[in-house]
Protein backbone atom coordinates (compact mmCIF):
# COMPACT_ATOMS: atom_id res chain seq x y z
CA UNK A 1 0.00 0.00 0.00
CA UNK A 2 1.46 3.16 -1.05
CA UNK A 3 -1.36 5.82 0.32
CA UNK A 4 -0.15 8.16 3.28
CA UNK A 5 -2.91 8.98 6.00
CA UNK A 6 -3.80 11.93 8.17
CA UNK A 7 -4.71 11.14 11.62
CA UNK A 8 -6.68 13.87 13.61
CA UNK A 9 -4.88 13.97 16.64
CA UNK A 10 -5.96 15.48 20.24
CA UNK A 11 -3.68 14.62 22.13
CA UNK A 12 -5.60 11.69 24.26
CA UNK A 13 -5.67 8.19 24.60
CA UNK A 14 -7.98 7.77 21.23
CA UNK A 15 -6.05 9.40 18.77
CA UNK A 16 -2.92 8.77 20.05
CA UNK A 17 -4.03 4.92 19.81
CA UNK A 18 -5.57 5.60 16.11
CA UNK A 19 -1.84 7.27 15.38
CA UNK A 20 0.04 4.19 16.55
CA UNK A 21 -2.85 2.14 14.17
CA UNK A 22 -1.92 4.16 10.92
CA UNK A 23 1.63 3.90 11.56
CA UNK A 24 0.82 0.06 11.43
CA UNK A 25 -1.55 0.35 8.49
CA UNK A 26 0.11 2.67 6.20
CA UNK A 27 3.60 2.26 7.28
CA UNK A 28 6.45 4.84 8.72
CA UNK A 29 6.84 7.59 6.41
CA UNK A 30 3.07 7.63 4.97
CA UNK A 31 1.25 9.13 8.46
CA UNK A 32 0.65 12.45 9.31
CA UNK A 33 -1.19 13.72 12.15
CA UNK A 34 -3.15 16.70 12.50
CA UNK A 35 -4.37 18.89 15.44
CA UNK A 36 -6.99 21.73 16.14
CA UNK A 37 -6.32 24.22 18.13
CA UNK A 38 -10.08 25.00 18.77
CA UNK A 39 -10.12 27.11 22.38
CA UNK A 40 -9.89 23.79 24.14
CA UNK A 41 -10.11 25.01 27.80
CA UNK A 42 -6.58 22.72 28.78
CA UNK A 43 -3.65 23.93 26.18
CA UNK A 44 -1.82 20.86 27.88
CA UNK A 45 -3.90 18.82 25.23
CA UNK A 46 -1.70 20.44 22.69
CA UNK A 47 1.72 20.17 23.84
CA UNK A 48 1.00 16.73 24.09
CA UNK A 49 -0.13 16.11 21.13
CA UNK A 50 2.94 17.84 19.45
CA UNK A 51 4.77 15.52 22.09
CA UNK A 52 3.44 12.50 20.58
CA UNK A 53 4.11 13.29 16.86
CA UNK A 54 7.31 13.64 17.67
CA UNK A 55 7.57 10.26 19.91
CA UNK A 56 6.04 8.54 17.28
CA UNK A 57 8.48 10.29 14.03
CA UNK A 58 5.64 12.06 12.05
CA UNK A 59 4.99 15.20 10.47
CA UNK A 60 2.72 17.38 12.77
CA UNK A 61 0.23 20.44 11.74
CA UNK A 62 -1.58 22.50 13.91
CA UNK A 63 -4.60 24.43 12.69
CA UNK A 64 -6.55 27.20 14.47
CA UNK A 65 -10.81 26.91 14.23
CA UNK A 66 -11.81 30.04 16.16
CA UNK A 67 -15.09 29.43 15.41
CA UNK A 68 -16.37 27.01 18.36
CA UNK A 69 -15.55 30.02 20.83
CA UNK A 70 -17.40 32.29 18.94
CA UNK A 71 -20.21 30.31 19.17
CA UNK A 72 -19.86 30.00 22.71
CA UNK A 73 -22.11 28.49 25.16
CA UNK A 74 -20.39 24.84 25.92
CA UNK A 75 -18.22 23.67 28.54
CA UNK A 76 -15.09 22.57 26.12
CA UNK A 77 -14.90 26.18 25.63
CA UNK A 78 -16.22 28.45 27.97
CA UNK A 79 -14.71 28.12 31.24
CA UNK A 80 -17.63 29.39 32.61
CA UNK A 81 -19.43 26.12 32.83
CA UNK A 82 -18.97 23.48 34.88
CA UNK A 83 -18.60 20.02 32.80
CA UNK A 84 -21.09 17.45 33.50
CA UNK A 85 -21.99 14.02 32.34
CA UNK A 86 -24.57 13.06 30.01
CA UNK A 87 -28.22 12.86 32.28
CA UNK A 88 -30.66 10.61 31.06
CA UNK A 89 -31.31 11.11 27.30
CA UNK A 90 -29.77 14.38 27.21
CA UNK A 91 -26.31 15.40 25.33
CA UNK A 92 -23.61 16.49 27.69
CA UNK A 93 -22.74 19.89 28.36
CA UNK A 94 -19.87 19.43 26.66
CA UNK A 95 -21.41 18.60 23.17
CA UNK A 96 -20.26 21.09 20.58
CA UNK A 97 -22.69 20.49 17.93
CA UNK A 98 -20.77 19.24 15.07
CA UNK A 99 -17.80 19.33 16.61
CA UNK A 100 -16.04 15.65 14.40
CA UNK A 101 -18.02 16.76 11.64
CA UNK A 102 -16.09 20.02 11.27
CA UNK A 103 -12.73 18.93 12.34
CA UNK A 104 -13.03 15.82 9.49
CA UNK A 105 -14.39 18.61 6.95
CA UNK A 106 -10.66 20.86 7.66
CA UNK A 107 -8.86 17.65 8.09
CA UNK A 108 -10.26 16.77 4.58
CA UNK A 109 -8.95 19.95 3.35
CA UNK A 110 -5.44 19.97 4.60
CA UNK A 111 -5.43 16.29 3.23
CA UNK A 112 -7.11 17.21 -0.16
CA UNK A 113 -4.39 20.13 -0.71
CA UNK A 114 -1.56 17.29 0.50
CA UNK A 115 -2.89 14.27 -1.63
CA UNK A 116 -3.88 12.55 1.07
CA UNK A 117 -7.10 10.37 1.20
CA UNK A 118 -7.34 8.00 3.80
CA UNK A 119 -8.35 10.34 7.34
CA UNK A 120 -8.68 8.51 10.90
CA UNK A 121 -10.27 9.81 13.80
CA UNK A 122 -10.60 7.89 16.97
CA UNK A 123 -14.24 8.18 17.23
CA UNK A 124 -16.36 5.70 18.99
CA UNK A 125 -19.72 4.68 19.13
CA UNK A 126 -19.36 2.97 22.10
CA UNK A 127 -18.01 6.62 23.88
CA UNK A 128 -20.04 6.93 26.67
CA UNK A 129 -20.71 10.81 25.93
CA UNK A 130 -22.60 9.73 22.94
CA UNK A 131 -21.83 12.10 20.87
CA UNK A 132 -24.27 12.08 17.82
CA UNK A 133 -21.02 12.75 15.33
CA UNK A 134 -19.40 9.75 16.70
CA UNK A 135 -21.30 7.27 15.07
CA UNK A 136 -20.38 5.40 11.84
CA UNK A 137 -23.89 6.07 10.53
CA UNK A 138 -22.75 9.35 10.90
CA UNK A 139 -19.29 9.28 9.53
CA UNK A 140 -20.47 7.09 6.47
CA UNK A 141 -23.12 10.34 5.26
CA UNK A 142 -19.96 12.78 6.13
CA UNK A 143 -17.75 10.75 4.14
CA UNK A 144 -20.09 10.76 1.12
CA UNK A 145 -20.81 14.90 1.49
CA UNK A 146 -16.84 15.04 1.91
CA UNK A 147 -15.84 13.10 -1.77
CA UNK A 148 -19.09 14.91 -3.38
CA UNK A 149 -18.00 17.90 -2.21
CA UNK A 150 -14.22 18.06 -3.00
CA UNK A 151 -14.22 15.52 -5.69
CA UNK A 152 -12.12 12.94 -3.93
CA UNK A 153 -12.42 9.74 -3.00
CA UNK A 154 -11.86 10.02 1.13
CA UNK A 155 -11.97 7.16 3.01
CA UNK A 156 -12.67 7.87 6.60
CA UNK A 157 -11.09 5.10 8.84
CA UNK A 158 -12.47 4.73 12.18
CA UNK A 159 -10.36 1.46 13.84
CA UNK A 160 -11.70 2.46 17.35
CA UNK A 161 -15.60 2.59 16.48
CA UNK A 162 -16.81 -0.50 18.08
CA UNK A 163 -14.00 -0.70 20.73
CA UNK A 164 -14.92 -0.64 24.56
CA UNK A 165 -12.26 1.31 26.56
CA UNK A 166 -10.52 -2.21 27.49
CA UNK A 167 -10.39 -2.85 23.72
CA UNK A 168 -8.43 0.18 23.01
CA UNK A 169 -6.03 -0.34 25.62
CA UNK A 170 -5.24 -3.67 24.52
CA UNK A 171 -5.28 -2.45 20.86
CA UNK A 172 -3.01 0.27 22.20
CA UNK A 173 -0.65 -2.06 23.71
CA UNK A 174 -0.75 -4.81 20.14
CA UNK A 175 0.55 -1.64 18.37
CA UNK A 176 3.45 -1.14 20.89
CA UNK A 177 1.83 2.58 21.60
CA UNK A 178 1.93 2.21 25.56
CA UNK A 179 4.78 4.35 26.01
CA UNK A 180 3.00 6.74 23.77
CA UNK A 181 0.56 6.55 26.34
CA UNK A 182 2.10 8.19 28.63
CA UNK A 183 2.32 11.40 26.71
CA UNK A 184 -1.57 11.72 26.24
CA UNK A 185 -3.82 13.79 28.46
CA UNK A 186 -7.28 12.88 29.49
CA UNK A 187 -8.39 14.65 32.34
CA UNK A 188 -11.54 17.06 31.60
CA UNK A 189 -10.33 18.93 34.88
CA UNK A 190 -6.72 19.67 33.30
CA UNK A 191 -4.82 18.15 35.82
CA UNK A 192 -1.35 16.17 35.00
CA UNK A 193 -1.49 13.62 37.31
CA UNK A 194 -4.73 13.24 36.04
CA UNK A 195 -7.32 14.13 39.05
CA UNK A 196 -8.62 10.56 38.91
CA UNK A 197 -12.16 11.92 39.56
CA UNK A 198 -14.08 13.48 36.33
CA UNK A 199 -15.93 11.29 33.98
CA UNK A 200 -12.74 11.27 31.89
CA UNK A 201 -10.36 9.78 33.79
CA UNK A 202 -12.55 7.20 35.47
CA UNK A 203 -13.51 5.98 31.78
CA UNK A 204 -9.76 5.67 31.13
CA UNK A 205 -9.08 3.97 34.76
CA UNK A 206 -11.85 1.60 34.23
CA UNK A 207 -10.43 0.63 30.58
CA UNK A 208 -6.86 -0.08 31.85
CA UNK A 209 -8.07 -2.08 34.87
CA UNK A 210 -10.41 -4.12 32.95
CA UNK A 211 -7.37 -4.44 30.21
CA UNK A 212 -5.05 -5.66 33.46
CA UNK A 213 -2.62 -3.40 32.01
CA UNK A 214 -1.21 -0.46 34.25
CA UNK A 215 -1.27 2.95 32.99
CA UNK A 216 1.75 4.46 31.84
CA UNK A 217 0.31 8.01 32.34
CA UNK A 218 -0.19 7.08 36.28
CA UNK A 219 3.02 4.87 36.72
CA UNK A 220 5.09 7.33 35.13
CA UNK B 1 -45.45 28.22 8.77
CA UNK B 2 -44.01 29.06 12.38
CA UNK B 3 -40.11 27.69 11.33
CA UNK B 4 -37.60 30.61 11.32
CA UNK B 5 -35.05 30.31 8.89
CA UNK B 6 -31.19 31.25 9.24
CA UNK B 7 -30.01 32.45 5.44
CA UNK B 8 -26.15 32.21 5.23
CA UNK B 9 -25.51 35.99 3.72
CA UNK B 10 -22.46 36.43 2.06
CA UNK B 11 -23.03 40.06 0.59
CA UNK B 12 -23.30 39.13 -2.57
CA UNK B 13 -26.29 39.49 -4.90
CA UNK B 14 -27.52 35.54 -4.81
CA UNK B 15 -27.41 35.23 -0.97
CA UNK B 16 -29.29 38.43 -1.04
CA UNK B 17 -31.95 36.92 -2.84
CA UNK B 18 -31.96 34.31 -0.84
CA UNK B 19 -32.50 36.04 2.32
CA UNK B 20 -35.82 37.98 0.52
CA UNK B 21 -36.80 34.38 -0.70
CA UNK B 22 -37.18 33.50 2.95
CA UNK B 23 -38.63 36.68 4.32
CA UNK B 24 -41.04 35.65 1.39
CA UNK B 25 -41.26 32.05 2.24
CA UNK B 26 -41.33 32.15 6.47
CA UNK B 27 -42.22 35.75 7.06
CA UNK B 28 -40.61 39.17 8.76
CA UNK B 29 -39.84 38.07 12.08
CA UNK B 30 -38.93 34.75 11.39
CA UNK B 31 -35.49 35.26 9.47
CA UNK B 32 -32.41 35.56 10.35
CA UNK B 33 -28.90 35.68 8.85
CA UNK B 34 -25.32 34.60 9.61
CA UNK B 35 -21.95 35.62 7.68
CA UNK B 36 -18.86 34.11 8.20
CA UNK B 37 -15.38 36.12 8.15
CA UNK B 38 -13.39 33.92 6.48
CA UNK B 39 -10.75 36.07 5.99
CA UNK B 40 -11.74 36.59 2.25
CA UNK B 41 -9.85 39.57 0.51
CA UNK B 42 -12.67 42.24 -0.15
CA UNK B 43 -13.90 43.15 4.00
CA UNK B 44 -16.45 45.29 2.01
CA UNK B 45 -18.47 41.92 1.76
CA UNK B 46 -18.66 41.91 5.25
CA UNK B 47 -19.67 45.45 5.72
CA UNK B 48 -22.66 44.55 2.40
CA UNK B 49 -24.25 41.86 4.56
CA UNK B 50 -24.64 43.96 7.21
CA UNK B 51 -26.01 46.87 5.25
CA UNK B 52 -28.00 44.30 3.78
CA UNK B 53 -29.43 42.24 7.13
CA UNK B 54 -30.33 46.29 8.16
CA UNK B 55 -32.28 46.97 4.68
CA UNK B 56 -33.90 44.07 5.29
CA UNK B 57 -34.98 44.31 8.92
CA UNK B 58 -33.50 40.80 9.99
CA UNK B 59 -31.42 39.60 13.13
CA UNK B 60 -27.49 39.75 11.49
CA UNK B 61 -24.59 37.54 13.36
CA UNK B 62 -21.03 36.87 12.15
CA UNK B 63 -19.23 34.09 13.44
CA UNK B 64 -15.21 34.37 12.29
CA UNK B 65 -13.43 31.51 10.63
CA UNK B 66 -9.97 31.77 10.91
CA UNK B 67 -8.95 27.94 9.32
CA UNK B 68 -9.01 28.92 5.64
CA UNK B 69 -6.48 31.54 6.28
CA UNK B 70 -4.24 29.16 7.89
CA UNK B 71 -4.92 26.30 5.33
CA UNK B 72 -3.89 28.81 2.72
CA UNK B 73 -2.76 28.44 -0.74
CA UNK B 74 -5.81 29.82 -1.92
CA UNK B 75 -6.94 33.26 -3.91
CA UNK B 76 -9.91 34.18 -2.18
CA UNK B 77 -7.93 34.41 1.06
CA UNK B 78 -4.56 34.80 -0.07
CA UNK B 79 -3.57 38.28 -1.55
CA UNK B 80 -0.61 36.92 -3.22
CA UNK B 81 -2.68 34.88 -5.91
CA UNK B 82 -4.37 35.72 -8.52
CA UNK B 83 -7.75 35.21 -9.33
CA UNK B 84 -8.43 33.02 -11.71
CA UNK B 85 -11.44 31.70 -14.05
CA UNK B 86 -11.70 27.63 -14.48
CA UNK B 87 -9.80 26.35 -17.43
CA UNK B 88 -10.93 23.45 -18.56
CA UNK B 89 -11.99 20.27 -16.03
CA UNK B 90 -9.84 22.01 -13.32
CA UNK B 91 -11.08 23.88 -10.49
CA UNK B 92 -10.45 27.56 -10.36
CA UNK B 93 -7.94 28.66 -8.08
CA UNK B 94 -10.49 30.24 -5.95
CA UNK B 95 -11.47 26.66 -4.91
CA UNK B 96 -11.50 26.33 -1.28
CA UNK B 97 -11.93 22.53 -0.74
CA UNK B 98 -15.05 22.51 1.69
CA UNK B 99 -15.80 26.15 1.94
CA UNK B 100 -19.50 25.68 2.16
CA UNK B 101 -19.58 22.42 3.82
CA UNK B 102 -17.88 24.50 6.69
CA UNK B 103 -20.25 26.93 6.30
CA UNK B 104 -23.15 25.24 6.11
CA UNK B 105 -21.83 23.46 8.92
CA UNK B 106 -21.10 25.82 11.56
CA UNK B 107 -24.31 27.48 10.16
CA UNK B 108 -26.24 24.13 11.42
CA UNK B 109 -24.28 24.52 14.60
CA UNK B 110 -25.55 28.30 15.40
CA UNK B 111 -29.18 27.12 14.53
CA UNK B 112 -28.95 24.28 16.39
CA UNK B 113 -28.41 26.44 19.43
CA UNK B 114 -31.10 28.82 18.40
CA UNK B 115 -33.73 26.19 18.02
CA UNK B 116 -33.91 26.78 13.84
CA UNK B 117 -33.77 23.84 11.64
CA UNK B 118 -34.26 25.81 7.93
CA UNK B 119 -30.71 26.80 6.32
CA UNK B 120 -31.12 28.60 3.25
CA UNK B 121 -27.80 28.95 0.79
CA UNK B 122 -27.44 30.92 -2.22
CA UNK B 123 -25.65 27.57 -3.90
CA UNK B 124 -25.75 27.20 -7.50
CA UNK B 125 -25.02 24.22 -9.23
CA UNK B 126 -25.57 26.10 -12.68
CA UNK B 127 -22.74 28.57 -11.11
CA UNK B 128 -19.89 29.02 -13.72
CA UNK B 129 -17.09 28.52 -11.12
CA UNK B 130 -18.06 24.54 -10.78
CA UNK B 131 -17.53 24.21 -6.65
CA UNK B 132 -18.16 20.91 -6.52
CA UNK B 133 -19.76 21.63 -3.05
CA UNK B 134 -22.62 24.25 -4.74
CA UNK B 135 -24.68 20.88 -6.56
CA UNK B 136 -27.69 19.20 -5.08
CA UNK B 137 -26.21 15.61 -4.58
CA UNK B 138 -23.41 17.43 -2.20
CA UNK B 139 -25.71 19.23 0.01
CA UNK B 140 -28.06 15.97 0.24
CA UNK B 141 -24.91 14.31 1.63
CA UNK B 142 -24.15 17.21 3.45
CA UNK B 143 -27.95 17.21 5.13
CA UNK B 144 -27.73 14.03 5.90
CA UNK B 145 -24.84 14.10 7.84
CA UNK B 146 -25.66 17.11 9.79
CA UNK B 147 -28.88 15.55 10.87
CA UNK B 148 -27.26 12.04 11.81
CA UNK B 149 -24.35 14.43 13.76
CA UNK B 150 -26.55 16.96 15.51
CA UNK B 151 -29.75 14.81 16.24
CA UNK B 152 -31.86 17.60 14.23
CA UNK B 153 -33.49 17.31 11.22
CA UNK B 154 -32.55 20.42 8.92
CA UNK B 155 -33.57 21.25 5.94
CA UNK B 156 -30.96 23.31 3.33
CA UNK B 157 -32.97 24.78 1.22
CA UNK B 158 -30.96 26.13 -1.86
CA UNK B 159 -33.19 28.25 -3.86
CA UNK B 160 -31.22 29.10 -6.67
CA UNK B 161 -29.79 25.42 -7.43
CA UNK B 162 -31.04 25.00 -10.70
CA UNK B 163 -31.71 29.27 -11.74
CA UNK B 164 -29.68 30.53 -14.00
CA UNK B 165 -28.49 34.35 -13.43
CA UNK B 166 -30.98 35.43 -15.44
CA UNK B 167 -33.77 33.29 -13.54
CA UNK B 168 -31.74 34.75 -10.34
CA UNK B 169 -32.34 38.21 -11.10
CA UNK B 170 -35.96 37.98 -11.72
CA UNK B 171 -36.36 36.31 -9.10
CA UNK B 172 -34.61 39.02 -7.06
CA UNK B 173 -37.25 41.65 -8.85
CA UNK B 174 -40.44 39.26 -8.12
CA UNK B 175 -39.12 39.13 -4.28
CA UNK B 176 -38.83 42.89 -4.60
CA UNK B 177 -35.41 42.52 -3.77
CA UNK B 178 -34.01 44.93 -6.22
CA UNK B 179 -33.54 47.80 -4.22
CA UNK B 180 -31.60 45.81 -1.68
CA UNK B 181 -28.89 44.93 -5.04
CA UNK B 182 -27.59 48.06 -4.74
CA UNK B 183 -25.89 46.90 -1.36
CA UNK B 184 -24.59 43.89 -2.45
CA UNK B 185 -20.55 43.27 -3.77
CA UNK B 186 -19.90 40.58 -6.63
CA UNK B 187 -16.64 42.23 -7.83
CA UNK B 188 -13.91 39.63 -7.70
CA UNK B 189 -11.51 42.94 -7.54
CA UNK B 190 -13.01 44.30 -4.89
CA UNK B 191 -14.25 47.35 -6.40
CA UNK B 192 -16.67 49.80 -5.61
CA UNK B 193 -18.39 50.43 -8.49
CA UNK B 194 -17.73 46.92 -9.57
CA UNK B 195 -14.73 46.94 -12.02
CA UNK B 196 -17.08 45.55 -14.58
CA UNK B 197 -14.54 43.16 -16.23
CA UNK B 198 -13.28 39.85 -13.42
CA UNK B 199 -15.65 36.61 -14.24
CA UNK B 200 -18.09 37.33 -11.21
CA UNK B 201 -18.48 40.96 -12.73
CA UNK B 202 -19.72 39.76 -16.36
CA UNK B 203 -21.50 37.00 -14.90
CA UNK B 204 -23.51 39.61 -13.07
CA UNK B 205 -23.73 41.92 -15.78
CA UNK B 206 -25.07 39.07 -18.08
CA UNK B 207 -27.65 38.18 -16.03
CA UNK B 208 -29.20 41.54 -15.24
CA UNK B 209 -29.00 42.21 -19.63
CA UNK B 210 -30.65 38.86 -20.01
CA UNK B 211 -33.46 39.66 -17.76
CA UNK B 212 -33.77 43.12 -19.39
CA UNK B 213 -33.38 44.79 -15.61
CA UNK B 214 -30.94 47.77 -14.79
CA UNK B 215 -28.57 46.71 -12.04
CA UNK B 216 -29.33 49.13 -9.27
CA UNK B 217 -25.80 48.77 -8.10
CA UNK B 218 -24.60 50.12 -11.53
CA UNK B 219 -27.43 52.64 -11.53
CA UNK B 220 -27.07 54.09 -8.41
Amino acid sequence: MTNRALVVLSGGQDSTTCLYWALDRFGAGRVEALTFDYGQRHRIELDCAGQIAKHAGVLHATLPIDTFAALGGNALTDSGIAVEGATGNDLPNTFVPGRNLIFLTFAAAFAWQRGIVDLVSGVAQTDYSGYPDCRRDTIDALEQSLNLGMERTFTLHTPLMNLSKKETVELAQDLGALNAMALTHTCYNGKRPPCGQCPACQLRANGFLEAGIADPLISA
